[in-house]
């Protein structure tokens, strides 16, 4: 079986059986980045450009390891030292990518929507690492993968995400891929937080974390983007952190294996607290781990083979 | 047949034999980048070293996938990254890497000149990928691969290149290289920006777009940089646009098989019009695309068998 | 034989005998980097992490090469274009490179301490490039190595360091070392540039120049950092020039074949001057060769074989 699409722009555009290859792609990956020698020549020959217009070191570096384990050529390209600081157009930079015959283009880029435009453009494979506050997909693909991989299955599951959904992508590509995959979806935040429609992805939204949390097999708790501390949908941190920080006392109201999980970085004592983070139930660097996992089964889908 | 020289500095300095056998040379390297696997062992071992002091999307990945396919190892060092912010001075940067074995230094500045210079206290080889607003030999031989390629042969034909001739490297260099190549040039541009003593470059000056594009095979526009708007020279936007943007109207004067061309990158609207950079004539990814094969062939030519 | 450690955080730490066998293993590797094909096998399928919280152009770029030498995957990260700059602690940032199967992590930060503090919380290993004012090992390795290159021996020779003590993690690093390899080490300085307590790291301290060069074997110029000038314990870059630059006349005083030393990046004419950086005696590009050599040197022991 293979992907029908050249693209990955979305959770929301992917079929759970799409959802089901990719991560059952990802398990077989896994095993490569746990050898002696990290290496296998799939993608020798092939041409991989990172362009991230976000500074970024977590995913930027995830999908250059993806990509190098793999033995194809990686190009980074981030926005302060290319020629867009000239002016140049988004779509004029990328044709010009591709007239270099790159094979895949992972972008990130502040403004919602941008990898979908590029992708009906081009001929080559888009990978949206990010897109403004809409999705990023391969953050929910591996949250799925690891979640699978440590319960053993995905449907029935109850995960509850707790934060700013509103400008959270990681929550958006989440709801739709767990929800495609039979999940119960809690969401709980601030109500300046939670769009208003949310409800209509299928998800159940809480304003108090206790009640949210009850009976959760997952929980995600979302980064809280300190810089928007200004802007008025924001309580103070301090404020924030006594509302909804996940700490040990609120922990216990989730069923007794549940899984602690953050797409990072981490706000230690802001929405999490550090003995949740450092915790016996947190898969938070399992997540990371399995990233490039799941990146090196999605750049083999795309391009490979 | 082999290049008789360490370095590529300019097309002032290569003679007619050297350009023809460049141009040779990637025409067999361009099939490389159309394979399944692009990727060739001929640089296995080399160190070549992007040294960039100007952002640049497009000249600096060129010669990485360049390099990369051709198996070398790259080393990227862009100036705000670099210990050039230390007050090092730039012989002593590049002397440093030459000492760590590198093959060749690839080297953009904003000064003019300062490739010559650092080629002369160097055993290793220098390319110029643009210094300052003299010279840009690269840009000018996939321009010439480019057209060969497409008009299966270079001299007598006839090209006009307009715009902000005194600022452009890419004009100097390609009237160097077309002259010697046997072609006519024509220059267009406001009378502010042409070199008082152009004409001793062998080329025709018209002030009338219209005029300099009478009977064309190849019309070249070049970018018109924003930056320059507050400076004497320049006049608004809108009024360059009125007097020199390459639209459809203004093609009706060069041949019917006229070639567009563009060094990048562009904007739509003032120097070129949408529809005549994206039309049937425009040849500008092309240019991008043979940018990889020219600069493979380069580093295959001072650097490898 | 092998090294027992999995860091290389500082010359304090190490034994003489690794030391040695060190140098040993770079005299080894240092053949490579002369070959047609610069390039081996032995890092095959490692992930090699530079992360630079400083800027640098010769230690990155020579740790670069020398993973690329040995065909190890090098993935860069600089401070300016990591998530650093969204607020991420750096145990997390490098515990999330540590998860995708890093192999070892060379880290440059200004703050003294930094790579001890996350050898301790992390499983792979560690190289410290340069912590605050602390430490600079592969440095100080580097010249061991090419003192012992030269020379034939460490043990016995006598080498004079002038510059800023206090603030030289290269000073420091080097005490260290040669302190263990049985050297003397002579401290020359303004007062204010030299720590109080120095003596007791068994080096003579001399506050002219003339005396502390007197039958040194090896005379190493520290850089001068031009940015301390407004600070109260440099005089003005002319006043330290005067009484401690190293030029010719200087040199009269040291032994016959003495070898001039620099870590740099050089300030002519401050610290050094121009006659005698670039005359016969210097071996400063050396260094910088060495520098290769070395790190393949360190990475082999850590983890290759």
């Amino acid at each position: 079986m293979n992907l029908k699409r050249k693209d990955i722009l979305g959770m929301r555009e992917l079929e759970a059986e799409e959802i089901a290859l990719i991560l059952d792609t990802a398990e077989s990956f896994k095993e490569v980045s746990t050898r002696e020698v990290k290496k296998v020549p799939t993608l020798r020959g092939k041409t991989i450009i990172n362009l991230f217009f976000e500074p970024s070191t977590r995913t930027r570096s995830s999908f250059e390891i993806a990509g190098k384990r793999m033995s194809a050529d990686v190009i980074n390209i981030s926005a302060s030292t290319s020629s867009v600081v000239k002016g140049e157009s988004l779509r004029d930079t990328v044709q010009n990518l591709e007239a270099m015959a790159a094979d895949v283009i992972i972008i990130r880029h502040p403004a919602s929507g941008v990898p979908h435009f590029l992708a009906r453009h081009l001929r080559q494979s888009i990978i949206n690492a990010g897109d403004g506050t809409h999705e990023h997909p391969t953050q929910a693909l591996l949250d799925l993968f690891t979640i699978r991989e440590k319960k053993g299955r995905l449907a029935g599951l109850t995960v509850t995400i707790i934060g700013d959904i509103t400008h959270s992508r990681v929550a958006r590509s989440n709801i739709f891929g767990m929800r495609k995959m039979g999940m119960q979806v809690n969401i709980v935040g601030p109500t300046t937080m939670i769009p208003v429609d949310i409800e209509k992805l299928g998800v159940r939204v809480f304003s108090r974390i206790e009640e949210g949390i009850e009976g959760a097999d997952v929980i995600m708790a979302l980064r809280i983007q300190l810089e928007r501390q200004n802007q008025s949908y924001l309580p103070s941190l301090r404020e924030y952190a006594r509302l909804f920080c996940l700490d040990l006392a609120r922990l216990e109201r989730a069923k007794p294996d549940v899984l602690i999980m953050h797409p990072g970085p981490l706000n230690r004592g802001v929405e999490i607290a550090p003995e949740v983070a450092d915790g016996p139930y947190s898969i938070i660097l399992d997540q990371v781990t399995n990233g490039v996992a799941v990146r090196m089964a999605l750049l083999y889908l795309l391009i490979g083979g």
